[in-house]
C-alpha cells in the first residue's frame, strides 16, 4: 500500500493522523486487516495519572475488539469502564537510507480509543472465548475438555468498540533527499515478517496427531517460510 | 528460561509483578537483553487523562533507553518531563494446552516507567542518534550523508532511565491440569520468531553494493533463516 489519499475521515479528533496524515486510514477495511493480522496488542490504562502498557493477544469479532486475561488482572480491572487505548503495531520491513534522518521503518499499526467492558453475561463470555481459540485455531474449540463454570468465572473478557479507530501504515523503500540520491550507500528496504517455526508436540500427545492448522492471526505473510 | 526464583528484589511497588510473580525478573541482565533484542516498542503517555500507546523504535545505552521521532511529534512533546511507561514485548510462541483456559504464550517483556527528558545538548543528541543507527547497522553512521544542523534540530531524542523496570518472560509448553492429561488433543508449543526477507536495494543503489551486516537488535534468534 503506498501512502495514500485519506478517504474516510477521522471519526474524532482524537484519532486525527498529525503527523504524516497521508499514512493515515480510518476506514474499516483497511482497521480490520491490520487487526486480524496479528494476535498481539498494547493495551495502555491510567492509574493515578501513570499510564501503564500491557501486551496481551486480542481478537476482533465484528464492530468490537475483545482483550481477557484473569479476572484478578489488575489491567483489566483498571480498564473496565474506562478509557483506554489498544495498539496493534506489525513492523513489515527496516527502511536504509542515505542520510540517517531518512531512515525509517515499514509497518502497519491501528490505534483504537474507547471505554472498555467487561462481558458479565456468561454465555456471551463464552461464546466471545470460543470465537478467541477458533480465530487462533479454527476448529479446535470443540476438540477441547469443554470450560468449566469455575473456568470461566475466573476468566474476564473485555470489549472495546471499534468506533474511534485508525490506522497507520507505511510501505516501500527510502524517501532520500534528491541531492543524496549519489550517495554512494546502500539503500533500500530489509523486510522483516513473522515465520512459525517448527511445532513442539508435549509428552501427552497421542502418537500421530497432527498439529492444529493456524487461523489468519498467525499465518505466516505470503512468501515466508 | 523457566520459571525462576525471584533474585533481584523489584525497584518499587509499581514495577512489582501481580500475577504470576514467578515470571518476573528485576535484574539488569535479562532487562537489557530483552531491550536489545528487539527494536520495537510501544510508548505509553496520558493527555487529558486519556492514554495513548504509540509504537516506536527505541535503543538503549548503558543505563538509559532512548526513543526518537520529529522534534514536532505529539507523544515525543507530551512525554518530555512526565511520567511515561515504555513496553518492549517480544512473542516466542503459541502454547497449545488441553483445555481452553491453559492456553498461553511464550513472550520475553520489558515494562519501564519513569519521567522522559529531552536531550537538548546537540553534541549529545548526535552522538545518541550514532548510537541508534549503529546499533541496528554497526558500522553504517560513518558511510552516511553527514547528519545537518537542520535535521538535529528537526529531531528530537528522549532518554529514560532503567530505574524502574520489570521484565516478565514465560517458555516451555503447555501446563495442564494432571486430570487432562490424557484428552486426545495436540497440545505443545508453536513456536514463533522475527525473521528477515532478502534485502532489496533502491534503484540508485550502486551496483555491487551489499546490503548492510544487521546488529544484535534485529538479527533473528538462533535457528530462524
Amino acid at each position: 500500500m503506498s501512502p495514500s489519499v485519506e478517504t474516510t475521515p477521522p471519526p474524532s479528533d482524537r484519532v486525527r493522523l498529525r503527523r504524516k496524515p497521508g499514512r493515515g486510514h480510518h476506514d474499516r477495511a483497511t482497521i480490520d486487516a491490520i487487526l486480524d493480522a496479528a494476535p498481539l496488542c498494547h493495551v495502555g490504562v491510567v492509574v493515578d495519572g501513570q499510564p501503564y502498557v500491557t501486551p496481551t493477544f486480542h481478537w476482533r469479532e465484528g464492530d468490537h475488539l475483545y482483550i481477557h486475561g484473569a479476572s484478578k488482572n489488575r489491567t483489566l480491572s483498571v480498564a473496565d469502564g474506562t478509557e483506554v487505548c489498544v495498539t496493534v503495531s506489525i513492523l513489515d520491513g527496516l527502511v536504509l537510507a542515505r542520510s540517517a534522518m531518512h531512515h525509517s521503518a515499514n509497518f502497519r499499526s491501528v490505534m483504537i480509543l474507547g471505554r472498555a467492558h467487561r462481558i458479565e453475561d456468561p454465555d456471551t463470555k463464552r461464546a466471545r472465548l470460543k470465537g478467541f481459540i477458533e480465530s487462533l485455531y479454527p476448529g479446535r474449540w470443540d476438540a477441547l475438555r469443554p470450560m468449566t463454570d469455575t473456568e470461566l468465572k475466573a476468566t474476564a473478557v473485555l470489549s472495546l468498540a471499534l468506533d474511534e479507530a485508525s490506522a497507520k501504515v507505511r510501505d516501500g523503500g527510502p524517501m532520500d533527499d534528491e541531492a543524496d540520491l549519489s550517495w554512494p550507500v546502500w539503500s533500500g528496504v530489509i523486510p522483516l515478517r513473522t515465520a512459525l517455526g517448527a511445532a513442539v508436540a508435549d509428552a501427552h500427545t497421542p502418537a500421530g496427531t497432527p498439529p492444529p492448522a493456524l487461523g489468519m492471526a498467525v499465518a505466516p505473510i505470503p512468501g515466508s517460510d
